[in-house]
């Protein structure tokens, strides 16, 4: 009986696996790639694990009785640690229950461009003389005098007057630009605050800023619930156009997070919505044309072409965003379908464009997106690479979160490192550049890519990593490791097929480098500095990246530098600072979008970077 | 039973009078003030007298039969000139039924200032080319490049992708100051408009001008249906303070009118609401409130302080205008709290703040407001000249309407002029200040504004005048036009307390001309100019306005010009030209409010005032 298998499916993830009937619902969650917190080493006493279960909850265990109301566990709240799954099982995993040192990986905002406090919003408390017969000023005059030149909407126009006689003319202005959007009562200058999110394809992280210092208040994040729809840009831009409904569905999915994240933020640094009067945001440019519900059909065909370009400055209510009801939300501008407003960030936030010699920024993240900054000028390509460093298409690819396999050596025999030092569940992506780069070293696979049989390994292959490549139907796979070392009690293992994907993507991303470089004159050797963003890039080991030819190995591994979030780095300028917002325009517009599937060069260029380059 | 009298109401002006069972009810609106249509003659034929009859409605008699379908009858409409009052009743004027002649009136519009076109709104037709594989350029900078810089809100940006392509990349743009509003298939630059409108507290009055010329294609204009609810701005102010839903509600009445108006200025000029692109109001600054339903409170309370002072622009929508979407609304700034946009309209329209001597413009209506312009300075006081001039409060007082005595000369005996040539209803402004010159030159009231008794009169006065002079009970009034002469078959005459009427409302305007003279340095004779404004102020006899002191009697009466409707006059600027609301805010901050109530000298310059001047 306890081979029967059952479907459970998560959400909002909207993941389906099939498991062994008995099993405990953390071990299948880890299996699936969700890392639950379970700081109490699932004994069923923190309480950290709780999901709700939807269909097919079992009755509630002696720790659920402890841990729940009535209410709750009548409503499905189980804790994930003590449910033994035996049949089918549909459960929301709340972000709470999520390992949370995941968000500090996510929100690693580096400062390399020092950026002035120049916020979109500022306060100034203000005690105005009371009118009388020889002052008879208006009411909104009255305020400019003390607070210079002002425009002012309709609503608070027509509130004003009543406004400033209850609180004896003293308050607090509070300027938008030149605009006035608030007379609050009392002196409310300390609690100025804005948020800034990353929006990315998977993931959504938040950050709250301190408008008076520039300082980061609090960080959330979670998975962007418009996965549930499909896991790429694209399944989503056919979705808005298989159901008219479609692209207002994706919109409220990904503001009522953004929305639950407000909430979050707000009470970790206590302070109410209603004080968050600028909100950025950064994206690809499909998550940011869905943010606003704008007409995504066309990003979806060639020739890929974005809506708007050009930053946009709304106001936040329009979007349903619960902040202080005049609050505006600036939205980055993008550089074309494929580079959107988180490349713009990126540049904004390493100051690339100030580079004084050949310089290159690399997302790695599901487009790949590369920037080259040489002679003054900015050139952009996206490349397609596909998710693979974020664990998708990989056997046993995962995110880097906890249990996950984040860096691979050999010394003698192969070691590996687990994110929170618990059993494995799977490959991240810096693991899975380890694993590629260390069986070229080892020959197990050649230069093209091919994984060798066990009995066609070279005569020089350690023991150990000879013992771990394994024949199963013809399939050739490595062990990485063994289902003692799982959380699963399964194996955890490099597939060829992994092996291609890893050259897909690897490959797409260093034909982009050689392209760009090529069209501005430049070999690989001529670049002083590679700048890496994205969420996982501190873990890689920049030798095996170069090993593998993600990176172009010409060039010394010291001027490889990883700069962290940078969209959400971006996404942070310009909530504090105005002219940054202008910067991001200029950078937009003035660096040149390269599409790469019209470069002639491009074709070959991919082929040639698919074969793993010669190495040590 | 003939002699029974019963109460009409007349909605939506609000008034009630009573009248002689029997009657019919034309007369009685005529003998109320109200100029109904009677192309006809009363005949029953036109049907241009239609009323809706809303309690007390008599069995309609064969001409109505005629003109109405039973459903109408059954609503209660009916013929004016066929129904004969027998009971109390209540009727409903619609203003297509009130004479259309008065409009013209109204909308006199003179162009001292000629004006550039400047639009706020203009239209560029563009043909781009089609994105491609290289020219994936986004759609707004698409439209960027052909138009200029612009800036575009969230509900087009939206829409835009598929406009564009649904156009195959053709259209026009529309461009409001920097910001796309819209983006229309075809070439439609030719249909380019914006409304100007003069909300008075007594009328409205609206103008249809092509933006591509500043041509004036329609005017409109109507009772303020605020009537309803009081006929100053006094009471209108109290209203919103009496009932929470007041304030509200007096917006709502004054945009149901002017949406009405639009309906009916888009119909004649065969123009479609949506090419209406920008809209203008000027008015005083309780009506410029309450059109935003801003708070009024403190407009009805020492020291009278205005909400905003400056011009504001907000969407016509937010107002609920009926025109384009995304249209703005344009209200001129004001002065003080009884010195509106009205009069900022007439500083503009007129152009006096160029005037190389010291010149005066005088806006003759409830306030009468007063703008000095000398040495480069603008300064400007309302005076509480009361509504005299408009025919409130003036015993057989009337508007400057069809059978209204607009002018009274006297040569041998009296004669008078009647607007539309018809039998006399009652008295206008213009004629209340012929009468007032008469009676002093023929010493019929003394310069105190005592009326002579028959039997104490001078014995040189003209047989004709001392026949008009007649006591009942001690009360002495002066017969302006006989029963015969009248359309009710009753006298119209000139009382005692008219007379004090008129020397209240003219003195008081003349205390606040020396008031901002002296203030100034000035006299009276040093006034190079007095531009008149307002809706009857073309009738005006220069040398009669003199001699009763409304106008200073110490400059050649050549120098006083009638400038016409100058508060629409304003709006149209403001409405054609983004300059010339530039220069409506320069001129209304750097106009000086004179508070007539707090200047020393204003109480004796009032009771000086009070008495006529010693004249020819």
């Amino acid at each position: 009986m306890h081979d029967r298998e059952v479907a459970v499916t998560f959400q909002p993830l909207g993941k389906t696996v099939r498991a062994a009937a008995g099993t405990r619902l953390s071990e299948i969650a880890a299996g699936a790639g969700i890392a639950l917190d379970l700081p109490c080493g699932g004994e069923g006493i923190c309480g950290k694990c709780r999901v709700a279960v939807r269909r097919g909850a079992p009755p509630p265990g002696a720790a659920e009785q402890r841990v729940f109301s009535q209410e709750e566990l009548g409503k499905g709240w189980r804790l994930a640690c003590q449910t033994v799954v035996r049949d089918a099982m549909t459960v929301v995993v709340p972000e709470t229950s999520l390992l949370a040192s995941y968000h500090k990986i996510l929100a690693d905002v580096r400062g390399t461009t020092e950026t002035a406090i120049d916020p979109p919003v500022r306060k100034q408390y203000v005690e105005l003389p009371p009118p009388d017969r020889k002052n008879d000023e208006a009411d909104l005059l009255r305020i400019q005098r003390a607070v210079g030149p002002i425009e002012v909407g309709l609503e608070l126009a027509r509130e004003l007057p009543g406004r400033l006689r209850r609180e004896a003319f003293r308050g607090t202005a509070v300027l938008a630009d030149r605009d006035l959007i608030d007379f609050e009562a009392g002196d409310t200058r300390a609690m100025c605050h804005a948020a800034a999110f990353d929006i990315g394809t998977t993931t959504l992280v938040g950050m709250l800023v301190d408008l008076n210092t520039g300082e980061e208040l609090a960080i959330a994040s979670r998975l962007n619930p418009q996965t549930a729809v499909g896991d790429d840009v694209l399944t989503r831009i056919l979705h808005t156009q298989k159901d008219p409904a479609g692209l207002a569905e994706l919109q409220e999915m990904v503001v009522a997070a953004v929305n639950e994240m407000i909430g979050e933020l707000a009470a970790d640094a206590d302070a109410p919505r209603e004080s968050i009067y600028a909100v950025s945001f950064s994206g690809n440019t499909t998550m940011q044309q869905l943010l606003l519900a704008l007409d995504s059909r066309w990003l979806g065909e060639v020739p890929f072409v974005p809506a708007a370009g050009r930053g946009l400055l709304v106001e936040a209510r329009t979007l349903g965003l619960r902040v202080h009801p005049r609050a505006r939300a600036h939205i980055l501008p993008v550089i074309g379908g494929f580079v959107g407003g988180d490349t713009v960030s990126g540049i904004l936030a390493t100051g690339l464009a100030a580079a004084e010699s050949p310089s290159l920024l690399v997302d790695i993240g599901t487009n790949g997106e590369i920037v080259l900054a040489a002679d003054g000028k900015l050139s952009a390509a996206a490349t397609a690479a596909g998710p693979a460093f974020e664990g998708a298409r990989i056997e046993h690819g995962m995110r880097g979160a906890r249990g996950a396999i984040e860096r691979v050596t050999v010394d003698g025999g192969l070691q590996f490192d687990v994110i929170g030092n618990v059993p494995a569940i799977g490959i991240c992506g810096s693991a899975l550049i380890d694993l590629g780069a260390e069986l070229l070293r080892h020959r197990i696979i050649s230069p093209e890519g091919r994984m060798a049989a066990p009995d066609q390994l070279p005569g020089d292959v350690l023991p150990d990593m000879r013992n771990r490549v394994v024949a199963d139907n013809g399939q050739v796979s490595f062990l990485v490791a063994a289902e003692t070392e799982t959380a699963t009690g399964r194996p955890v293992v490099l597939t060829q097929r992994d092996v291609r994907q890893l050259q897909l993507a690897s490959g797409a991303i260093r034909a982009g480098i050689v392209i760009l470089l090529r069209r501005a004159g430049l070999e690989p050797r001529d670049l002083k500095q590679v700048l890496i963003a994205g969420g996982f890039g501190n873990f890689i080991r920049r030798r095996n990246a170069q090993r593998i030819g993600l990176l172009p190995n010409e060039i010394d591994p010291k001027c490889i530098r990883y700069e962290g979030n940078t969209s959400l780095a971006g996404a942070r300028l310009t909530a504090i600072s105005a002219s940054a917002r202008a910067a991001a325009e200029e950078l937009a517009r003035r660096t040149e979008h390269v599409d790469l599937a019209t470069d002639h060069g491009f074709q070959w260029a991919f082929a040639d970077a698919m074969i793993f380059p010669e190495g040590e």
